[in-house]
């Protein structure tokens, strides 16, 4: 159910672009329990004029170079926890596929779980049966 | 007021692109009480491989093969029923014009009214009477 | 922390967008109480098929002909007040580079504090002596 939107400059490789997507994925599998299958992403390339981020701002040590942009939108739910060991993975994984940490920058929109239909017309994240036969689980704390 | 944002493939043919906005707006008329001039959308258009979603998540039968996402972000008030009659409604419509309803993916995010200026720096969707003239009515359950 | 992605006509020109990226920074900073430095945003550039808004609704006088969408996600907690004072800002400044004020068309999108990573996989906006160190200032009524 997460959807997730990753915003990147246009001369990232088809490559890179897919290994930071699969390094997204790979950081919420990891931290905020969603079955392997909840894959959901928008890549978005852009030219190097239309990304702005303040090279220094709220960062001590470190500047931003080539930020990517990670806007996560999910069901509420999660605790400050859960988003602190996302948003470290999410780091991690990137760093390990060439993007610097300082560059990593991720922001999460909270829905209700009636908000979304992901096929059908239908709320299937309204349906308990259905949700156990493909492995979700509600958001802990 | 709702904003729409239509991720489509970028293979989507123009005529197809306009009949899937069209089907999008009808489905909101029909179900969640916006005026007809209440029309804003943008049109994403991608490369295949910039729009990920897993074939079979949460779909007991068929699965995703050119999923289309559709985000609405408009005012919080609709009941869960009014968000199912929406889901239901886009999937009809969009298989109308072609579209798999399992490729139909819908994600709803909520505001409040004072989150709008839809022109002149004005907050329109405050101002009860300029409303009540432009045929708006308040989310109802 | 706000993330504002900007969305305009394809035929828009490099100084132009330069302009309105500008603008609306400007009157963030003169609304919002944020730091110059809080600058983080996203130009999505759209060919003319592909933003649809309706030249009149909830507009008295005037007609939008080349909307430009201004989406700014923050954190919670800005005034009615403070919101009004956003959007008038927002029309001027873009005002004074070319754009006209039925067509300037803003959205804001809530968050939690704890929704935002900025960098390094941290939660800048829950450590509250960086966000001294960066002269932050807690959203105000």
């Amino acid at each position: 159910m997460p959807l997730v939107r990753i915003t990147v400059r246009d001369d990232t490789s088809a490559e890179s672009q897919r290994a930071i997507s699969d390094g997204v994925h790979r950081a919420m599998l990891a931290t905020i329990g969603i079955p392997e299958a909840d894959h959901f992403q928008i890549i978005d390339r852009r030219p190097a004029d239309s990304i702005i981020a303040d090279p220094g701002y709220l960062l001590d040590d470190g500047e931003r170079r080539n930020v990517v942009f990670v806007e996560i939108t999910l069901v509420a739910g999660r605790s400050q926890e859960k988003k602190r060991a996302l948003f470290a993975a999410v780091a991690t994984e990137l760093g390990q596929v060439g993007v610097r940490p300082e560059d990593v920058f991720v922001v999460l929109r909270e829905t209700q779980r009636e908000d979304w239909s992901m096929g059908n017309g239908e709320s299937q994240i309204l349906d308990p049966e259905l949700l156990k036969r493909h492995g979700w689980t509600p958001p802990t704390k």
